[in-house]
């Protein structure tokens, strides 16, 4: 038996080490694919060839008997690991007539990404950070672009900091809130201004795939190409007002935050044993400990920033906490029913969504599990 | 241009046609695994020689400059289909001379999971649903085991129903809660008692990794095989009190599902757009959505049984609002250092935890990422 076994497993790791050498090659192969992307301006991402691929491998899969959602995940795997290959190789300058781009706060977490990804598209950048600002009017005086990239709380104070830029400057900020860096912006430059907010934090191994919104403030034609640029780096745009993004964050980002900051709280409070809650745990409760546990890893000023950038956050907090409130009510008396049919309202307001999440989530939540050491 | 990407898309097609091919011969190959241990009795999951592989492979791929973790990553997707599939062949039965197994509930959704199991391990299995009362006796007369497998509402009235049973017949109950349940049988059945909790849903592709908890009654040595052969099926267990599962439990499932709820009722009251949210969303708060929205694809009453299971449990999420309540109060009069002090002493609390599921959750948001269409 043991015999039979071992015979096996060694034809197992015969497969798996050609296997190896088969993702070595790809990747090889993808590097050089980066390679003409990259002289040619074409994005790393590229949805159509993406969904063929994926496509013709599962019916592939299909014909020879292995499971089509086995290769795609693969796939899907590996392909992450060629953008962040096809990263490295450099991006097509799609301004090559640009004079330097200058990131203010270029050494915060976000400025390097930016200026990493802006110099390896060919482009000029420099720095200006804190120590800097005696400088700033010689450092600004020829910028093609600047970039804010400053923490939420100082974005506003910085931009009104700024000496007069050139009439064609691109003005940009990288702010999680935009209306008012926006209008601070447009207040100080006549020329074209931009708000950004990429939807990834700094650790994102490659943009392929990110989302990053976008706020029009003035003269887009001028700033079309970053546009494009972004593209070339494989992101996707989304175009919104500034007033409907800073109201569309205070759920995604300040409601969320807070809730997650109190349940946190909370834990810490019943002094509840972690050890014994993860041994327990079903994947989808790590996951959750997981998703409240990984706040408290990160910096504490930019939650407060997010969370009390604006007064309509607090009340749709408060709000929240109201509602919270009288769902408690359902409780009372264990009134079974009354909360069964406020789940329903609930559940038929999500509509297809609810279903549609659970299909999502399953998938997800099989990753946690095989990941489990 | 053109030419040179298509030879290059032309060699990648091949090589995913290769790689299909491997995948192919390696899911066979585990099949012959899968029969050799199921004759012999061995669990289809074995951390050392899951760990053993996972390390030759990542040192290889250094070897050969193929980034470790992304042969991790693969190698794990494979072996999740490898459990399902070695998961079909049936498995070792410890216990060959046990009477029949009768499943109360055996056509719900868990009972279904238990019986395909059973009926795989070479057990003979009845299921006594609600329309068999009638039949009952003459049912479990004769049982070697008892499972009690439905609705937490009706667990301890069917438990009171149930006739006498052999002397050494085991009663086994499956549900989320354990206190009660347990002294239930233990009141109604004077041989062998088991409380198990299967920390898992009925849509699981295979028990390979997932977490048993269970909570002794009388007579263990009775049920020992049983617990053995659930790691024939490849389930970890966890051994716990039932009162303390229970209160464990008040924040895995009864504090979880209820702010969970709660959420899904502010986002329908605040009447959001959902569609808008979901374009602007970074993988995090996708993932943080699907997992709100999943909760109301499931059956209420479950979760109204959960929640309601125990005074303790509202209690407990009476405390949780309260917190909720002062932590606003750290928000009014635009107190940021009140905030972070607070954030900090909560990141004191998770300790080393904080950091470790922020590197945890990361490797599962790009997961999330790579799914994205």
């Amino acid at each position: 038996m043991v015999a039979e076994l071992t015979a096996l497993r060694d034809q197992i790791d015969e497969i798996d080490k050609a296997l190896l050498e088969l993702l070595a090659k790809r990747l090889h192969l993808v590097a050089a694919v980066g390679e003409v992307k990259s002289c040619h301006g074409l994005p790393i991402y590229v949805p159509e060839r993406e969904a063929a691929m994926l496509a013709s491998s599962r019916k592939e899969a299909e014909n020879i008997g292995v499971p089509p959602d086995l290769i795609e995940d693969v796939l899907r795997r590996v392909m992450r690991e060629s953008y962040v290959s096809e990263n490295d190789k450099g991006f097509k300058t799609l301004r090559p007539e640009l004079r330097p781009i200058v990131i203010i706060g270029g050494n915060g977490q976000m400025g390097r990404v930016f200026n990493r990804l802006l110099t390896l598209s060919g482009y000029q950048v420099k720095v200006l950070d804190q120590g800097d600002w005696p400088q700033a009017e010689q450092l600004l005086t020829n910028a093609g672009m600047v970039i804010v990239s400053v923490p939420i709380h100082v974005t506003e104070q910085v931009i009104s900091r700024l000496p007069a830029l050139p009439d064609d400057c691109i003005l940009v900020d990288l702010a999680s809130v935009k209306n008012r860096p926006l209008n601070a912006m447009l207040a100080v430059h006549g020329g074209p201004v931009l708000g950004l907010h990429p939807m990834f934090g700094p650790d994102v191994g490659s943009v392929a795939k990110q989302v990053v919104v976008y706020c029009d403030g003035r003269q887009p034609e001028a700033y079309q190409w970053l546009l494009e640029q972004l593209q070339v780096w494989g992101a996707r745009l989304h175009r919104i007002s500034a007033l409907e993004h800073d109201q569309n964050m205070a759920f995604i980002q300040a409601l969320r935050h807070f809730t997650t900051f109190a349940y946190g709280l909370h834990l810490a409070e019943e002094n509840v044993q972690l050890e014994q809650l993860l041994a327990l745990s079903s994947p989808i409760y790590r996951l959750e400990l997981a998703m409240i546990g990984r706040l408290f890893a990160q910096d504490p000023q930019l939650y407060a920033d997010i969370i009390m950038s604006s007064e309509e956050n607090i009340a749709l907090i408060k709000r929240y906490y109201q509602r919270f409130g009288e769902a408690i009510k359902l409780l009372e008396h264990n009134n079974k029913q009354a909360f069964i049919e406020s789940f329903q309202k609930v559940a038929r307001w999500f509509g297809i969504y609810a279903q549609r999440f659970l299909v999502e989530s399953r998938t997800l939540l099989w990753q946690v599990n095989d990941s489990r050491k």
